[in-house]
Formats: C-alpha cells, sequence, structure tokens
C-alpha cells in the first residue's frame, strides 16, 4: 500500500458522521496532531431515507451511497468506513464499486465482542438492520443468543428516538432508547449492542445508565480504523519522522 | 452555482475539526438530516506545524494546505472553510489556487462581533496570528481596542495549552486557557474572542466562567456556512423537495 486515508462514508445523519470521527480521535493513542490517522469525511445528508426506502416506502438511496464511494476513491482513499449501520445492507454494491476495502461495521464490532463474551446480547438497531441479520448471525457464531426490539418498541421508542436525534433533538432521541435499553436488560439481555449510529449520542445525553452494559457499534467501528492506521505509522517509522 | 458542498479544510488539529463539524450542524436549524449542508472534509494531520513556521523553526504547512485545497476542489466543493485561524497566514495562496471561494475566519467573527460591541476586546490567539494583525484590524474597524497576552502568558499558558488539547489532554489546555482568559479580563477586556481552534474544547472541558464572555471563532465560522446553505436550500426550495 503506497499509502494510507481512511475515508468516511457519513451523511446518514451528520451528526452519527461527527460522532465515529470523534471516537476515531478517542480511539488513537496520540502524543500530538500528526499520530492521528488521516481522514477524509463526505458527509452529504442529501440522500434517500434508507429505513424507509427497506421497508418500501421510499427511493433507494444507493445511487447516493455509490456517488459517496466513487468521491472518496476519487481522492485516494485507502479504507472505507461507513457511518450508519443500516446502510450496510448495499453493502455488497458499493463493495463492488470500490477500488478501496471497505471495512464492514459488524465485522469490527464482532471483533470487540470477543472481549466481552454474555450468552444474550439485546440488539437495538433499525428495522432494515434487524431483518438483514448480520448483526444476528455474527453473535450466534459467538455463542450469543440475540434479543430483538418487539414490534410496539420499535415502532413507539426506537423509531421516534432516531428522528428526535436526526432533528438535533438529543434528550428526546435518548429518553426513548433508554426505555428500549430498559426492556431488554428486563427480558435478560446481558449486554447490549447499539447498532444504530443515532443511539449511543442519545444515550450519552441522557446519561443512561445502561451505557454501561452497552457495546457500541460506532466506537468499534471507530477502534478498528484507527488499529490499521497505527500498524501503517509504525511500520514506515511516521510515528518518529512526523514529530521532528 | 449549479451546486452546494461546504468543503472543511481541516487536521489542524483533527479534533478542532470535529468541533467545527459539530458546530456547523448545531447552528442550522434542521428538522432532519436533508436540511443539513453538505459537507466534505479534508481531516488530514500529516501537515507541518504552523506554530513553528512561523516562527521560523520548522518547515512550511503551505504545500499540504495546497495539497487539501486541491482535493476538495477535486470532489466539487463550491465554498471552502479552513479549521485553523493560524492557517489563514497564507489564505491568498491558497485562494488564488482555489476555484471554490474560501470564507475567512476573521470575517465571519468581525460579522458576530457586530452583534456584541465592546469597547476592549481581549484576542486568544497563536503568535502567529497575533502578529498577523487580521483580528485587530477589524475590531479597530469596530471601535474596540485589542488587548493582547503578553509573552510570559503565551509561553507559559497559551503554547502549553494548544499542545495538550492537541495530545488529547483537553481539561490540563483548559486549565491553562482559563488562566490566560482571567488574566486577559482583569486587565481590563470586555470580551474575548477565541481565535484558536484548540481554545474552545479546552474551555469547554474545565466548564470554564469566561465562555459567557466570549466569542468563538470556530461557532461564528459555523455560523457563517449554514447562513450560505439556508439560503441555497430555500432559493432551491430543497428543504420542501428533500422531505418529501
Amino acid at each position: 500500500m503506497s499509502h494510507f486515508l481512511l475515508g468516511v462514508l457519513g451523511g446518514m445523519g451528520p451528526l452519527a458522521t461527527v460522532d465515529l470521527l470523534q471516537k476515531i480521535i478517542e480511539e488513537t493513542p496520540a502524543d500530538g496532531d500528526r499520530d492521528h490517522a488521516p481522514v477524509v469525511a463526505w458527509n452529504v445528508p442529501q440522500i434517500a431515507d434508507r429505513q424507509r426506502a427497506l421497508a418500501g416506502s421510499g427511493p433507494s438511496p444507493l445511487p447516493a451511497l455509490l456517488a459517496g464511494i466513487e468521491q472518496l476513491n476519487r481522492v485516494g482513499a485507502s479504507h472505507i468506513l461507513i457511518a450508519c449501520n443500516t446502510a450496510h445492507h448495499w453493502y455488497d454494491q458499493m463493495a463492488a464499486a470500490s477500488h478501496a476495502p471497505i471495512l464492514h461495521i459488524a465485522d469490527a464490532t464482532t471483533q470487540a465482542l470477543r472481549q466481552r463474551p454474555a450468552a444474550r446480547i439485546g440488539l437495538i438497531a433499525t428495522q432494515g438492520t434487524l431483518d438483514a441479520g448480520w448483526f444476528q448471525r455474527r453473535f450466534a457464531g459467538l455463542g450469543s443468543a440475540t434479543l430483538l426490539p418487539r414490534p410496539a418498541e420499535m415502532a413507539d421508542w426506537f423509531v421516534p428516538g432516531c428522528y428526535a436525534v436526526k432533528r438535533g433533538e438529543l434528550r428526546m432521541g435518548g429518553e426513548f432508547f433508554d426505555r428500549l435499553a430498559a426492556a431488554l436488560v428486563s427480558r435478560g439481555a446481558e449486554q447490549l449492542v447499539l447498532a444504530c449510529t443515532e443511539v449511543p449520542p442519545g444515550l450519552a445525553a441522557v446519561e443512561s445508565s445502561y451505557r454501561a452494559l452497552s457495546l457500541d457499534a460506532t466506537r468499534a467501528l471507530a477502534h478498528a480504523a484507527p488499529c490499521l492506521w497505527i500498524d501503517y505509522r509504525d511500520n514506515n517509522q511516521l510515528h518518529t519522522r512526523l514529530s521532528e
């Protein structure tokens, strides 16, 4: 590999992308600016709603996703992260169109879960992500059963929580997500996987106590990316050379 | 103008860029994702230190700045913001090389100051920004005198505060900046202008009381950008069309 540049396909929503960028910085051990990964972020929210597209009630986001992938490749991204769980529904089409490899958020999450075994994992995600089964299959591979939200919990808490965060009403969104987390724990979840990028900023805004039981898929992705960067940086002695 | 895309030239440091992206979102009235401005951010911290270059003790960041400007133009940025006050030292060279106009952070700050008249403004910025005089000249145009940090305050508080934030030690940085703010206020500053992007995250981390007296140049820039976007969005009826 001749160079390193993390491309972030974002905009879904814009705040979730900023959350990922912040977490990439937090997850990188650094003595100064130049120890951090170089990142280019395509944070363009003019894209069709993923949840509505998968529910059959709206247009496909695929053309806008492919346009973002094309632009990230054009400026030389060497690896791509997608700052939206649900958008991974179109992962295969994006990977086929991308010169740069795309890290899958469910793979990064599974890697992080290996450190935190649990018999029963509560999964908080959009209906599209739940239906796709990426997370459930990977949890089963780790020997964990998945507890899903009930339809009424999705309609009454998850969906309005997501759209509240997207409107900037983080506390309102967090209160909905906190109720959903409580319901999953009351049904036996020992751990929660927050597999929708709107959820962690919402739960943080209300300082939800369920964060202690939660694995944040955004943070897992943010952790996987600097691991690649640190390997590259140290193999190329960039840390020393750039810090002169 | 055929399209709208905000380009953010960042990486100086990476956290300051995330702070600008967050503030662009906060400054945009929005009912949902698609009401937010489309943004592409070049957050590449592998660039020579601006403070050291201007002090004559390090290489120039100009080649890396121009490379970032070129990439932002390549992906179609229609307007560019620079997430670093000190980098505006090379504003003319960047503007000459950019098809997209570049907003000047001192112009955005001056615009915001019109709502907050003050006889004496304390200016917190790098030595390079202080020496350049952009802010002082604009404050004089508003009828305000500028109070500058003393050399010992720069050496003992400002510079270590900046590098602490760049290392991720936000509270340590904030404590240094809080002392500097106190010194400027004790000498008669009625208002402070935080004209270095590392300062607002530091002061926020220690919940500094001086934030109430402070105008954050990053936020002023973040406010100017959505104003352009909202004009474009509403003139093109994007709000209605995209929210269908």
